[in-house]
């Protein structure tokens, strides 16, 4: 099977690739050939038995998806984005993304499968920023979008097209809301989720990092690892199943920043949390204040995707996979 | 004030523009001038005071919304859309005029106003078609956009970047989603939900209709005049009472087509609802099971807005409104 990753340079496209070529098959096929695209050229994992093609382009450009599909990939994983916070201070270049990247990305499969039986199955991020304050406690899975970002905004307007798409018998598509990755390898993006990471991933490395919102703030987490796991469960899992409802809130755990410290201090000691500094934020405050923090994902759940057991176990995920076994 | 309504060539356009000339006002305000625009020539109201400018283009043209907003309406009515059958069975055109006709009319706003403090009011006409079945028994407010159709689709995406536009401070917009307006007057339209109108009103004007559906099919309904009444409101309520969530399911009455039928025969007698013709039709059938029938529309009534007394009133409000109080 072929299988093209838009998105390839970011963390989830890249560890994405790295799970794909250690596994050499997705859903029980063999993997012939992986295409990985993003604007900034993907690293190909190593050691991968199927031929990787990288390629680097502006996803709205004209033609651009067109070329994009052109080999009829089996598998499409759409992660591309402009993270929250940029798209919020730059609102052309996020719709221009966001929006207009993922209209022509459909448009390109519906025209190029046009005549194919078996359409692609088209996996989507979406993202959790769909949902907007106020919340019930626990957000199910008929809670309407309400974003507060216009990154929310695309989002949410992408998963309408995907099961439009979907729906007309154009693409075979799925959503996946993920919760936040944490703790984000490498070092800080542009998203206003950040800190998340940071304070975790920085102070394991010997470093300082800022905390701009209270210890009581309330978020929803999962590993790179759980993130890759609902990606390919996402790929491989039976679309009838989902019926006409394509997009899905993915299980993930519920902390707040001061159990992410507790968690940090039990694996890591005090001399690692001492390096977080805190420096409120208003801005990113703000952003935070409007997203969700715990949902009840009783849709994912009973198709099979799986949250992490504990922020601990995500701390150990973090040393295990990012940083060798050793804390800095 | 200066009034644009876009789509003022159909019934609630031409119905919103009677009322206007009538009253001479809008939420206080002396109307000193009115545009009225749609693909076909609009009719001007008779009797304005104020002037009437009529004009005709298709909506996503290249420049169409920038002349459009160039003398900076104080409140524009943004109503024109591809209706639901037609936006089914004609997928690029329905995205067209439904999504990127909006889409051009907010940015058009967006860069017309930049410099005025005061943004415009933009009232949205969106559907109860944004919502797709299963649904609990009376759909809430918080319940989510799962559309069945591309016209659902299309009307959820307006009302993402409405609320979008609006956050960022490009407008000050509202959505209303309303119920299907009957008795709607004149001739068929490419609806699916036509039928709810044909069986009032063409057995009331001596003519046969045509019931494609059972008389368990329930449905939410709303008088042309609380429709018009609906966007007289919206044009006028202030903005803040809404928060963030700039969009509103409207009050409605949930009735069967057998209590359409009841209502029908008490106000025209049997000689009238024998010209309703059975002809199941499964395409529409299809359609209309996805549709919502009944709401819990609590912040829309919070805020004001009325639905019809009963379906009786509303057959009543027909023959007085289109029919001279003759029935045929």
């Amino acid at each position: 099977m072929k299988i093209l990753i838009i998105g390839g340079a970011g963390m989830v496209g890249r560890k994405l690739a790295e799970r794909l070529a250690k596994d050499g098959k997705l859903g029980g096929r063999e993997i012939e050939a992986l295409t990985m695209f993003d604007v900034v050229a993907p690293t190909a994992p190593k050691g991968a038995k199927f031929a990787v093609n990288t390629a680097t382009g502006d996803l709205p450009a004209k033609g651009e998806t067109d070329k994009l599909v052109a080999n009829k990939p089996d598998v499409i994983f759409h992660l591309a984005a402009i993270v929250s916070g940029e798209a919020e201070q730059e609102f052309d270049k996020g719709y221009r993304i966001n929006l207009q990247g993922t209209q022509n990305l459909l448009e390109s499969v519906r025209h190029t499968y046009e005549k194919n039986l078996k359409k692609p199955r088209v996996v989507f991020t979406s993202s959790v920023a769909v949902f907007g304050a106020p919340f019930p406690e626990k957000i199910g899975d008929d809670f309407h979008s309400t974003p507060l970002t216009s990154y929310g905004t695309q989002k949410a307007i992408g998963e309408l097209l995907l099961s439009d798409y979907t729906r007309k018998g154009m693409l075979d598509g799925i959503g996946i809301r993920l919760p936040t990755i944490c703790v984000r390898p490498g070092t800080p993006n542009k998203a206003a989720s950040g800190f998340f990471s940071n304070i975790c991933r920085e102070p394991l490395a010997g470093k300082e990092a800022v905390l701009p919102v209270s210890e009581d703030v309330m978020h929803w987490h999962a590993s790179p690892r759980a993130g890759v796991e609902f990606l390919i469960h996402a790929a491989t899992i039976d679309g009838e199943k989902l019926g006409a409802r394509r997009n899905l809130s993915m299980p993930g755990l519920a902390v707040t920043v001061g159990q992410q410290i507790a968690a940090l201090r039990k694996v890591g000691g005090e001399k690692v949390v001492a390096r977080i500094r805190r420096e409120p934020d208003a801005f990113i405050q703000k952003i935070v204040a409007g997203w969700p923090s715990n949902f009840d994902p009783k849709r994912a759940l009973a198709l099979g995707f799986k949250a992490d057991n504990s922020f601990e176990e995500i701390v150990r995920i973090h040393i295990e996979d990012e940083l060798d076994g050793l804390i800095g």
